[in-house]
């Protein structure tokens, strides 16, 4: 044992740390107290990525306050870098769902980030480092300020890269609407024949709505841009000084990439999940939508024979382990599958975002995790969708023709010349054919 | 003001009271304190007669207990069984949404009581009173006993009403599908022709559905049975004695003919909601195969002409403002809704329940009113449906017959002697022309 | 009985509608077809109103169009300023759980506008009347643009009134930030100890979270002002003219005095319920910011000995039935409760939302019910909380300064002189002692 | 490529599928399909062991029946004891995400089946295999009811695993109960001081309300015993004997030595999602309850000078990063979590059991995957916090003693020798001191 391990002390007493490893006792001790998911937080890297970010600009910033010597700032900043690059993504192993509102994951950060600079500044592992977690990593910083920005910054990255799939979507679905343009149709509401359309306009309705919802991803952004960093505990700043966080706020700025601001009522923010609360809900949007859109997919494709059958969807895979020849409209099934999962994730989150309690909400892990999962799947259920259904989907004119032809649906037109009751009598003797 | 107001005194000082009221000073202070819904808890009437029999059992109990003398008790249960005919119906007025957990309703019910027992006994309404809210009328009970046993009893005649609404669908339904009986017609599955059966099966599935539910709402009765009287404010019984408990939960089961039982644990039982989690999950069921039931009704009638179009609903109002001759299937979309609003209460009674802290909790009042106001709505859309729609309902035979006869359903029963690739093909073969 | 009702004949046939009802055969119809919750859609007065400004631009653009004439036009201008003054309100009875899509509240508009107008003009109520309900006042529209054009434009007043209610709470509740900025008091994380702040500190950030989502109310009113208007049955505008439709939309907009414009995609804004949805959503965070504030009103005002005890809520009314001057806080509970009950809406939305069909969601009419309903009871509630709590809490200063005196939150300040660790150890002594 | 993959064909064309795999085709195609969340089929061992169940009984059922020759079956039995004893878990690798009800789950166990069958049997894998996925390991069997029938028992093994874990908390919070019986403290009603009882009264509460839910879930495992097994696609029995069935059924009972029953309704069964609603929302009850439980201990602890105090929780790790010596409830804040996610999975439950439509559910695999992922989370949080958290707890009697002395809470024991209003005076004036 003693090879592979070494003893850390934190005030609680000793913990064996294994030796190869830049985590040191406070994520060991997480390990042992939060056995729960096995999913472990480098599973969400944008949110590892953040926090690294948030130790870099706090190190900067400590450093030209004169609380960080030039050396160590440069030690923690290149280990920050490494683990940019993902290359200490193996160290992140803290669960998911853990109580301390993000302590573990932040305290995980300082000590992989404590270690490695000590290394890199030529010290050691353990307790011998150069670098002191909690006294120079976290250095004028709370988990209540330093995670509370990191999981908020996450969310910007992840956003994005829905919304590029949400984009994919919506450009397959045009291309569609474009190719479906003169092909004219039944349209229905509350599932009775109607008035006619175009199916290129039914799929043209499916992109303008995803495109909408792109909109809102943008303009929702901007509520996470304002992070609580330089608040420390409740956000009365206490620890840290007011030029630090003014400092610090500017090198995350601008190693990000990103116009972050200060929150204006630090202590507010220090417990407020409204963020969270309204990005989530607008997840369970896109869900509703794109359910819908599935809903439309499998009721437009029913049949082949005794259903609607205006369109055809890619065979993916036999539909019956002993019905022959069936297919089923798999794709769409995965997504409405997903979304439901989503609106599951609404739930969890506004529980959660209830339950903050004074001046702050412990809850704030299973709200980043809820929220990055939702998304997470989504995306893969969108690219999924676009790649494996939406761009092979077919148009049966022949059918969208004769369902047109059969019902009633020239009625409407009457309206204005001969009145709805003469035109009402018409339909009556049309159907009582 | 001085002839149509009386002033009463509670601890917190004087408080006017309309002079031809039986309610006192404490029930127009909640008047004043919660003028939140507009919906009284009179719109509950079955809380109100469960509590009335709580106050008649109490006074018996106490008067054979030497609490309470034998005139005074005579008048209680006299006023109590002028409450359970629904003579004082508009006296209790009190917010359905109320702080309090539940005193505001339980001290509505005393002052009406002692008010108007006062009056029986020859006495005068108000602070003049000879009979004393507290002191008598709530003698040996706290709200957190009376109030917590009366709801829970509450929710049986409640849940046999709306259970008899859906003994009459399923009778329906089950007449229908004996009509339907010989009506072939194409079995699907995730919207895809799968294999035949017959209508009158479909309609005998729904039938067997909701009686599932009537089995399950029987079962939970069980559960309502259990209360925690004699446990006063916190379930340790201060303020009560042994005895006086038995005989109240003796006279309760007899006055009410339920077979009602004391919790074994009565400081649990003072502030576990789970009885009313359960119920609601149920209700949430129930409201899942009606919405299910409602969406087949709508698919099947879907059309007439562009749609499945294999029954036909009974034509209750024109469907369009606009489009002539349309009818839509109202009265199953009006199903659909009342059941969307039936998973909103379960949110609700989840969070409430969730909500407990200590050795009570205090958001019994929103759970006790979701769960009255699902029932009753569900009963009353259940009815409606029954009546307005199944009833009325049609096969399309001639349709159900040529979407059987064009679809590949026949390939199936060829599985077991040609085998599943070689029914794949024939299949292939058949949709292709 | 005949001179008590009169008989209309629609497509399905006669119609015994009340004599000295202005409404007609399809709302007759409607009443007796949704006998659901008894809550009648002129509980939603901002529906009604904004169904009547439809109604009149519509009018005005019909009668510009030379498909109105002049004088039919004056009397339906006329006709709806009387509903839009409340003179109506009576009128408006269909059930606000109803199928249709909202069909049976554009009718029962309709006919009372066309019976109302005919007598302006001169003429009788009933089939004998001068304005016709579908073909004079519903002329160029359908339910399906002009019903949901009218419920999105009735979210907007809804919301400035709870806006309304919510600045006055955070004015008060920022007096109250000011009455106790020198009250020095212990800050909690994870209801521990953590470090020193004001009272004032906690109850300004209260304030800052209420006027953010007064921000986010403000931001949400543009989704509702697009509207589809013109867009008729499906989005494709038949039966309308695109001038129509652009005069409507300019007659709406200058008779609200709000900037309306119409939806770039007719189609898709048919059945699109996503700015349903985000509003929804919104309320939910309020909700979830309301419930937080009662539940620290709560746990601040705990005790009064064995508590937190450091604020003082009023004593609206005795605590319990059974222990003598033992004061809840009634106003946070009954706060509490109505949050979860939001919860509940916002369910109920996001499953009506999502079942939306191919050109239409049927299920308009319950987002629309309960958006109104979870706005309107948060209103009250916040009203009531601010007033019988808000208002009157007071600060116990001398327990603010007791918790604060005996804890160790003292200790953080030490953090950048000494470091983490020596810190901890005295901490460790003084909690020894 | 030729020597690492094989070339198999279904009915969709040909399909290479890695040789050293047991699966074939048509798992190929669905790990294509749905590269959704990541998680495999083989994360839910209940679900794949009770289909190897499903399978051997078939099998051994069509062999009774002549449909299968005995050697098929040995080496189908064989194949099927091997996936029980864990040997083939990594071959089940289709994501929980899918579309199609099943049938990927269900395919791939019929090829692995098939293909370990034949090897055994002498054979090859892949297409010259000596047992036919369909013809033989699915035979008689639709995914319809074979996957309906293993996903139902797979719920009992979950139900009780975890009911152990809710015994061994019940057990330690018994124990905590017996330590704590002699221990008076203060009962507290909405965080308000109430009567007096023991810490004892409040931990054996705990153990109470856990053992109760103990109880339920013992008596809704019946709910998964009654299977559908036998009605193949869609409940008629198409492609199976009603004595095919009634052996198989038998057979099941016999080796899973469970009393499995029959449906009486097959084409309810079929469709049919209530068994999974009731069971999801018993374990979002627990989850209520386990929050409850969490939250009271977080209540109790809190301070440790500034709040209640009046229990002592484990420390499990520094609480925090920033303020030194706080030691933080991060147990029970875990456990909290896990519970709001659980309430998220009831959420998506209640979604996908609503989305049935006509003879099936296809979104079954998303609630099964919601079931057994809310499960095992439990599962493992109440492992945890019973072991790190209850089991250490500690009282703080002195506290409890000083927080009772200083109450009021004597007065209500006097309320029945001197009456309420007297007692309301002497808690006034108690309290102005």
């Amino acid at each position: 044992m003693s090879n592979d391990n070494r003893i850390e002390h934190d005030p609680l007493g000793p913990v064996s740390v294994p030796a190869d490893r830049y985590y040191g006792a406070q994520t060991a001790r997480a390990l042992e107290n939060f056995p729960i998911s096995g999913i472990a937080i480098n599973s969400m890297p944008f949110v590892i990525q953040a926090l690294a970010h948030v130790k870099m600009a706090a190190a900067q910033a400590n450093c030209d306050e004169g609380l960080l010597p030039i050396e160590k700032r440069d030690a923690i900043v290149l280990a920050c870098q490494e683990v940019l690059a993902g290359k200490h993504d193996d160290e992140f192993l803290v669960d998911v769902f853990q109580g301390g509102a993000g302590t573990s994951t932040n305290m995980n950060m300082n000590e992989v980030l404590a270690n490695r600079a000590s290394e890199l500044f030529g010290g050691a592992r353990g307790e011998g480092r150069l670098v002191h977690p909690n006294d120079d990593v976290n250095r004028s910083q709370s988990t209540n300020d330093a995670y509370a920005t990191a999981v908020r910054l996450s969310i910007i990255p992840a956003s994005r890269n829905f919304r590029d799939a949400l984009v994919a979507l919506a450009a397959t679905l045009n291309g569609k609407a474009e190719e479906f343009a003169d092909i004219r149709k039944l349209g229905r509401t509350q599932l009775q024949d109607a008035v006619p359309m175009t199916l290129g306009q039914e799929f043209a309705a499916f992109a303008t709505t995803i495109l909408e919802d792109c909109d809102r991803l943008n303009e929702t952004e901007r509520l996470f841009l304002e992070v609580n960093l330089g608040g420390t505990a409740i956000g009365t700043g206490v620890a840290a000084t007011p030029s630090y966080r003014a400092l610090a706020l500017e090198n995350l700025s601008r190693n990000m990439q990103l116009p972050v601001v200060g929150s204006k009522d630090l202590l507010e923010a220090s417990w407020d999940m409204g963020a969270f609360m309204l990005h989530m809900g607008l997840l369970k949007r896109i869900a509703a939508k794109l359910s819908k859109i599935a809903n439309d997919f499998r009721l437009l494709s029913s049949g082949p024979r005794g259903g609607i059958g205006e369109i055809v969807l890619p065979a993916l895979q036999p539909g019956s382990s002993l019905m022959p020849g069936k297919v089923n409209p798999v794709a769409a099934e995965a997504l409405n599958q997903v979304c439901f999962f989503v609106y599951g994730m609404d739930t969890t989150v506004g529980m959660a975002a209830e339950a903050g309690q004074l001046q702050l909400n412990a809850m704030e892990p299973v709200i980043i995790f809820s929220i990055h999962n939702a998304t997470e799947l989504l995306r893969r259920a969108v690219l999924t969708f676009t790649k494996t259904c939406v761009a092979g989907v077919q148009a049966n004119a022949a059918r969208c023709e004769s369902n047109l032809k059969n019902s009633t649906a020239f009625a409407t037109e009457l309206v204005t010349s001969i009145g709805y009751e003469a035109a009402a009598e018409l339909v009556k003797e049309r159907l009582a054919v």
